[in-house]
């Protein structure tokens, strides 16, 4: 009986588990079928909010929709197919592949491509003299070996920095092209006709993405690394407002939360942190725009890259101020109170100095010669002041004295946070009582409860070394004066960029210019990713 | 005779400017020649250090070299050509263009090229299909608004952040085979044939260019990664101790200098500031990596690109740290020398457990379970027994008996650095000077000056406040202890990592593995900057 009952047992779990299964399967065609359902209502809105962040997205896609159609009249109109023939294929080509967002790119890419061309067309000529000489297999057997040699050298080449950064493009098509002409040699009797027809071709697709991108609704990279330049500036001073205001009137809470009063600081400040390519890229793409002429001899592109690294290492203060908000150790709001109206004022001063930065830029005048304003200097004075009436804040918390001067200064105020203090004596007692017990059991119990253990222990070690709670604080002031000194560079790089870049001088009345308080999408978002050769 | 003499004068002066001229020529042909007799030693050695920093890069370059000429061999042989005719082209086209520095990202772009080229294939069958039903000239109607709404609708879909991400290459190719099918079919007549061989060629391009790139000599995206990741945090192990070291034993200087200290300082952290962007490319072409199949059943390209955000914020903390090396308010030596041992202690500590962190990835195993180890826990409390039994400290230094006791604790160390102190006093009196002065003759004189006094007033300001200059010292212990709160988040990710990537267990004795100290170079540096299209 006993294997029957087995059987049955086994049958009835079987179908169980393909009951199960069903169960599972029809979960999952459920959620399939609902996102199903939600799919064209998302593909929408993420469509829409594509144009709607920019909407010289749609004239750009107009834009190369009407590139192609007219590149594709070099087939349909008898006429000129009959100029052009077949090769009319390289100039749809180049339209898609060298038709960028920007003027710059478009131009930067267009002349990489009809030099690689040229240079590549140059060469294979050379070559197909060179190997005419000789009889067929000999030239077969040359041809490989050059296309072997330059493939090598030039895909080495490809690496140094230099070329890498500026000609990567023009020599990936000479690569391309070099190789397409001296296969074809093999076979084409008039390999110079090839070259040029092809070359002419992709001078037509050139023509047009240029007439496209430089005179019709043109798009500048120039114009791009500038707004984002004074889009950052700005960035930073709401960031900078945002948590000072944070440290004083928020709640205190313990690191790892994310709330919404963070979001507002992180986006401050995050566009700058990783900006570094994103600049690199706009001014490369910027120095090939002739728009500048207008203004200026010279595009300043080298400047806004400096401008760019500079403010970057202003991001990285206000990170670790950022970082004061969700340490571990946390001043009590009694004593960071005492501080609030200086530190308040300070932060606004140095807000106030980077939001007339972005403004001078935006506008493109130089920025006001008051921008370090007595302003900043007495809001420093008073921030010195406050600090030093109150010397006795930066004794260590564990001394009786410090502590009852603590109690008493949050008496007076009428509050009572020294929670925190008490919090953090427990929390000692706590861990030294898990440390002894952790040791006992140490050898019989398995390494993974320690790992547990381990995750909380430093936590909880920072926190229960009743560190004075003065450290934090003075931590976020010194931060905070860092910044001004930091201002300093940021001036000294933008009123250079607007000498170089000839910005019209400064007028009375100038300062209190409107602000377009519209935020800018990342810029970058409209730089297509892309893919090498041909 | 006024005329004559002035005439004389001008004569003579234009020959001197030619003369002028002439010598500047001169000059510039000089610095010029100088130049170009350097040009091919500079030369030489750029392209043997491209060599020398990642010897792979010489590889990938044959390998290229020998595809390429593997490619050309369906031109030059007579039997292969028979087969295929002149549509190989597209053979050498692919290999161009698909072949890249690492196996995951030539798959990505294959897979990516050759998805883009059937759709495109099939939609260009369909409108083929319906437009050929129609005349002539209808027909061209036809083509031509379909080139342009394809086009528009393509080249919008490509500013959508996913397929910008990942599919952006394939979009690219889907754009360019459309427009090229779509239109030659209202000239050749078998457009199926077209497509179909085009598609074979293709096909045959990026087999050639997977069998070179996933069996002769690989490159894995993911290895690099996870070598880049280990760099990373051995990189930030550096920069910590020696920021610390320097800032208790390297001379006090003023903010602006850069030393040589300071470059190892900025190397360690400066691979981990700009990271984002090529951690996410190697992740998503990590991705596309068979390889990991030996070792686990999924490559966690996320988490890595969690452990770089974590090494981020890591990161900027280190870089407040060092800010603390050149802040304008300096912490007296005889102050900082107080603090020297435990502070260097943790320093060291933090920096093992990082070094801890970097061997468990290099060697795939996971991390000593003893990694936070009781060392790290006496550390800090060590450096809090320190503070605390130095409470005047954090005293301002106005304080007269503050000053006292610092000259006191300088006098007995045999040191006299009060210097700063002093300077910070004259400072504050030559500002007051300067700013009176500058008040008086404000209406006066040209707003030009005062940008020039401008230039200096911050720094004199902040210098000159007599901040309290335990101040930065306290920030300067702050940061530290904050660095071992973000190296807990650090641990975890890590930790997690191994989980999902299914390291090897960690065994008594693995701590003590050799470091392979050789300097990797930064990985993306063989990441080519490509070009959208084919």
């Amino acid at each position: 009986m006993i294997p029957k009952v087995h059987d049955g047992l086994e049958m009835a779990m079987a179908r169980n588990e393909s009951g199960e299964n069903l169960e599972k399967w029809k979960k999952r065609m459920h959620v399939f079928g609902e996102r199903l359902k939600r799919f064209p209502c998302l593909a929408w809105k993420t469509t829409w909010k594509v144009g709607y962040d920019d909407p010289r997205r749609v004239i750009h896609a107009f834009k190369v929709g009407l590139s192609l159609t007219l590149v594709s009249l070099l087939f349909l109109l008898e006429p000129l197919f009959k100029g052009i023939g077949e090769n009319a294929i390289w100039a749809v080509m180049t339209v898609v592949v060298v038709f960028e967002f920007t003027a710059g790119a478009t131009l930067c890419k267009g002349m990489n491509r009809g030099l690689g061309t040229l240079l590549a067309g140059l060469l294979s000529f050379l070559l197909d003299y060179v190997a005419n000489e000789s009889g067929q297999i000999l030239q077969a057997v040359f041809i490989a070996f050059a296309v072997f040699i330059i493939g090598s050298a030039t895909t080495y080449m490809r690496f140094i920095p230099y070329i890498k950064k500026s000609y990567d493009y023009g020599v990936a098509i000479f690569l391309l092209t070099f190789n397409l002409l001296t296969v074809s040699s093999y076979r084409v009797d008039n390999v110079v006709k090839m070259a040029r027809d092809r070359f002419y071709t992709i001078a037509i697709g050139c023509a047009i993405c240029l007439f496209m991108s430089l005179l019709v609704f043109p798009n500048w990279s120039g114009e791009d690394l500038r707004h984002s330049t004074a889009f950052k500036l700005e960035g930073l001073a709401k960031s900078i407002e945002a948590c000072v205001g944070e440290y004083f009137n928020g709640e205190i809470e313990v690191s790892g939360d994310i709330k919404s009063c963070d979001d507002s600081i992180y986006k401050g400040y995050k566009a700058v942190l990783d900006s570094k390519s994103t600049d690199e890229t706009l001014a490369l793409h910027g120095s090939w725009e002739p728009r500048h002429f207008r203004y200026c001899h010279k595009f300043p592109c080298q400047q806004y890259v400096k401008v760019g690294t500079v403010l970057r290492q202003f991001g990285y203060t206000v990170v670790a101020l950022h970082g004061c908000l969700r340490t571990e150790i946390q001043t009590p709001r009694s004593v960071r109170v005492l501080f609030k109206d200086p530190c308040i004022r300070l932060a606004a001063e140095v807000s106030k100095v980077l939001i007339e930065l972005a403004n001078s830029i935006k506008s493109r005048r130089h920025c006001s010669p008051e921008i370090l304003s007595d302003n900043l200097r007495e809001a420093l004075q008073d921030l010195n002041t406050a600090i030093k009436s109150q010397p006795r804040l930066f004794l260590g918390s564990n001394d009786i004295q410090a502590n009852n001067m603590l109690a008493t200064i949050a008496s007076s105020h009428g509050k009572s946070s020294l929670s925190s203090v008490k919090t953090d004596s427990s929390a000692l007692l706590d861990w030294k009582t898990k440390s002894v017990s952790a040791e006992q059991t140490m050898e019989a119990e398995q390494l993974q409860e320690r790992k547990a253990l381990r995750s909380q222990m430093s936590k909880i070690v920072i926190t229960s070394l009743e560190f004075s709670e003065a450290l934090p604080f003075a931590a976020f002031v010194s931060l905070l004066v860092e910044t001004v000194a930091k201002l300093d560079l940021i001036i000294d790089e933008v009123e250079e960029l607007g000498r170089l870049a000839c910005f019209k001088e400064y007028r009375h009345g100038d300062e209190f210019s409107v602000r377009c308080e519209k935020p800018r999408v990342d810029v970058m978002d409209n730089h297509f990713p892309s893919h090498g050769g041909d």
